[in-house]
């Protein structure tokens, strides 16, 4: 019961109006494997270069990510600057250093590729479908991807969509990719593809989940402070995808709708701080406290008409 | 069991990307009052010129909805015409000329005042509190506000929310007025200036409903085509504030939490065509439907965890 994830592993340098900090550990293979921990056991693949500091490694290996397809070679790691304004929904980028991360080609250990569940975050599409291809019989296959990809390869999203049970995205993606600027019929169009499954990720006003046949809604856990929205797609992802893998054997409505819920959960303790500081410390009571918070803010209690 | 609604009746002229109509009827107390009389009875206060419409006041009578506080006088009713881009969030004023409106000063027929509910629709602050004057003991105070008296009059806004149980407002207003940019810090704050209950509407992204200690929240009902977004707020009020009058003799959270989804149904219906032509065929089958609908997409099955 593990799940392999391909994706960056980085070294942030991040301005917000309430802070800075410099080579911060980052990368959406990063957020994302360590959120799913919580739920599942996580196998990571992804490269770094030699400066990349050995905390960062040990930083997951304590939470048991199984770090055998990261690969570590000559260069520098992948290095991303950027700043946030007030409006915290959107990253402005100062500088992207792709270094190792350039000539990347993910290669899965045997033993990751008898994992019965994938996430691929947001590498380029052709990546994502090489790394399908390495997996025996998953599952559950989930994918991210990002407006890049959109930009340049976006028949080769629609291809994997083919491919994948489950599409998540943000909502800016999602119209971009569709040309839909209304995000309901952007869902349901991607879900056309292929997908069984399509999150919709709409930062500070939650997520909606699409089903063959239903829509899901969750909204974003009330914070006053959002400090460092850095990486809340990739930990909500993580909790998404590392709860529906431990409960993956009764997959149905009611465990979708729950994974919505886990997902926003871990995302709003990942924005309290840079990096991956707040998770670090979170423990499962808290999460389960979020979880129970966002039920009654949302559930309609003895709805009867 | 009345709620009096205080606010402007307009003839709207509106172009969005799918359709235009020329002075089709508008206003806020037009939409609040239309929609509430789903839930309580109405007694309108407002202006109009000697142009208006006819067929207007049959439509309004014929929902039951008191006009005895419609002066009708000489001049040209209020009439605004804008129109919507592709982000339907947001309407862009062409003109407005307020006409009769200008020289408004509402005036509650005897029988008004003993009504035990009213809604303060986003006239001048000064106005709303004259009106709060003439109403004996009102157990239910609820008003709205907008971008121009936020910019002119703050200082009274918030002198009014010491007088009102509920005010009822957007995220962009909710934001200057507090100069927050979070929508939860914007919400509590408000909540600090008196007010025992702030909801904040989100337009495509929902509402969410303050109090002292909790928090709740709905989203908007999925439409894949909004025709017209006018008056969607003031029909979220309509639906919000009648069902809470509808239920006031036993008014806890989960009756506000209801009203949240009451009003968002109403606004649903409201955005799928000009002017009230949707509303006009609305049936109470379908509101309880589109409850339904929404409570199916936001409340966790048989929560535990």
């Amino acid at each position: 019961m593990s799940v392999v994830v391909v994706g960056s592993v980085a070294l942030d340098s991040i301005r917000t109006p309430f802070g800075e900090c410099t080579d911060a550990l980052g990368g959406s293979a990063t957020y994302f494997s360590y959120s799913a921990s919580f739920f599942t056991s996580v196998k990571l693949v992804g490269v770094v270069g030699k400066d990349f500091p050995k905390e960062h490694v040990e930083l997951l290996k304590r939470k048991k990510v199984d770090l055998a397809g990261l690969q570590i070679v000559d260069g520098e790691t992948f290095r991303w600057s950027g700043f946030y304004e007030y409006d915290m929904n959107e990253a402005k980028t100062l500088a992207t250093h792709l270094n190792v991360f350039e000539r990347f080609r993910p290669i899965l250990p045997e033993d990751y590729k008898t994992s019965d569940c994938v996430f691929l975050a947001n590498i380029d599409p052709d990546l994502q479908l090489d790394v399908l291809n390495q997996v025996r019989k998953p599952k559950l296959i989930a994918a991210d991807t990002m407006n890049l990809w959109i930009s340049t390869k976006k028949e080769r999203i629609i291809h994997l969509c083919k491919h994948v049970h489950i599409l998540i995205l943000n909502d800016g993606e999602a119209r971009q990719l569709t040309g839909h600027n209304n995000v309901i019929k952007a869902g349901r169009t991607i879900l056309s593809w292929g997908p069984r499954y399509v999150v919709v990720k709409k930062g500070s006003h939650g997520a909606l989940l699409f089903t063959k046949d239903k829509l899901y809604s969750v909204p974003a856990y009330p914070l006053e402070n959002v400090f460092d929205p850095t990486g809340a797609g990739d930990t909500f992802a993580g909790g998404f995808v590392g709860y529906l893998n431990r409960e993956k054997n009764a997959l149905n409505d009611k465990v979708l709708h729950h994974a919505l819920f886990y997902g926003t959960a871990m995302a709003s303790f990942n924005v309290e701080k840079f990096s991956l500081e707040r998770l670090k410390t979170v423990s499962k009571a808290e999460i389960e406290k979020r979880m129970k918070e966002l039920h009654n803010m949302t559930s309609l209690v003895k709805y009867k008409m």
